[in-house]
């Protein structure tokens, strides 16, 4: 059975969790947590960061870009990553915005200080929160401005992009710092987004010592 | 003529520099440094940064990653991202390695602090430069390590895995912050990197105010 390591709340393990369930592939869950240092984990992985994906053959896959590259090399059937080499950069750029630059304007300052950064010994940084809560503010009116022009972010077709970009916000949205009423086009498409049974299975999971808020799941919020 | 923008000492823009000579493209580099936050370049590529390649057809594509898929799509006879689906992952587990996880520990707290934070009004910050020069001793401990057992870090033939640690190593090079005696092996596979072409024309460049040691040119170091 194909394995995927994976650490509750990390947006890259929840890209690469809804692109195997939207290309149909089946896979069991391994919670690893990086801050844990499993030493097994580290010959698998020597960055010791997740996601590591396993396949039935023992192929062994590290990392989010790694992993989406070749889940499209190997299952191409239910394309994510676009049709042509334009709508392939396209895409990228687009996956490239989530996970390095909202990841480092947004995730790294909000999620992980209030989610992550306690297993490390650490104690959140409360200006660090907040210069993220309000970077997240010129990035959801970008997811907007893409939502105007095109059904999904990377084109009329859902990509890897969306996948993305759901990642991050899906995770977010758990810790209740999504401002939702301040893009409406955004709130728009992540309500798509939420409609898919990729994201929803995701959605429907808990994490220990910590509630989202009540409209988390819902697809009207 | 196609056109590349970069930022000088950016490791991601000398990736793709190299990335274009080592595949035989003809190329023109127009200077963008983004702290001018100058708005045609925001038209180009809406994230800001560098690099961004303009083809002669003009198609824009943004960013190291999708630049490098791209040109490998399109211009393949030049392989340097696998010959089959095992290959490319592993390439691309190392390019994410260099472009995210060095990146992070490393480049950002002395490349950044040290070269870039100026222009954006700040102060460097001597801890994080002391951080990240101490995360580059075990990044050059894992270097030497891959060179050992291959004769270049993505295998036996030279990949965007090599250029991709090249583009950093050189660029904190010139800030003279490489230890390279403290692991030959490591030293071994950049000397090998220096002496080709794709890498000789950047080193043999000078930013204005800085000086790079004496030995950074030389591939016997």
């Amino acid at each position: 059975m194909r394995q995927l390591y994976h650490t509750h709340l990390s947006p890259f393990c929840r890209k690469i969790r809804m692109l195997l369930k939207e290309k149909g592939l089946d896979f069991e869950l391994v919670c690893e947590n990086p801050w844990d240092r499993n030493l097994d984990f580290f010959a698998l992985n020597p960055a010791g960061e997740v996601p590591v994906l396993v396949e039935p053959n023992g192929t062994v896959i590290s990392g989010s870009y790694a992993i989406g590259e070749y889940l499209e090399d190997i299952y191409p059937i239910t394309n994510l990553i676009g049709r042509n080499s334009s709508e392939r950069a396209e895409v990228r750029r687009l996956i490239d915005w989530f996970d390095h630059k909202f990841d480092y304007e947004v995730t790294q300052n909000v999620l992980f200080e209030k989610a992550f950064k306690q297993y490390m010994g650490g104690e959140p940084n409360s200006a660090s929160i907040r210069n993220g809560k309000q970077n997240l503010l010129y990035h959801l009116d970008y997811i907007g401005y893409l939502a105007q022009s095109r059904y999904f972010l990377g084109g009329d077709q859902l990509t890897l992009a969306d996948l993305a970009a759901a990642g991050h916000l899906s995770a977010l949205d758990y810790l209740g710092d999504v401002p939702w009423d301040y893009n409406p086009s955004a709130r728009n498409w992540y309500a798509l987004m939420k409609s898919r049974p990729s994201l929803r299975c995701i959605l429907s999971e808990r994490v220990r010592g910590a509630r989202p808020p009540a409209y988390y799941e819902n697809p009207d919020f």
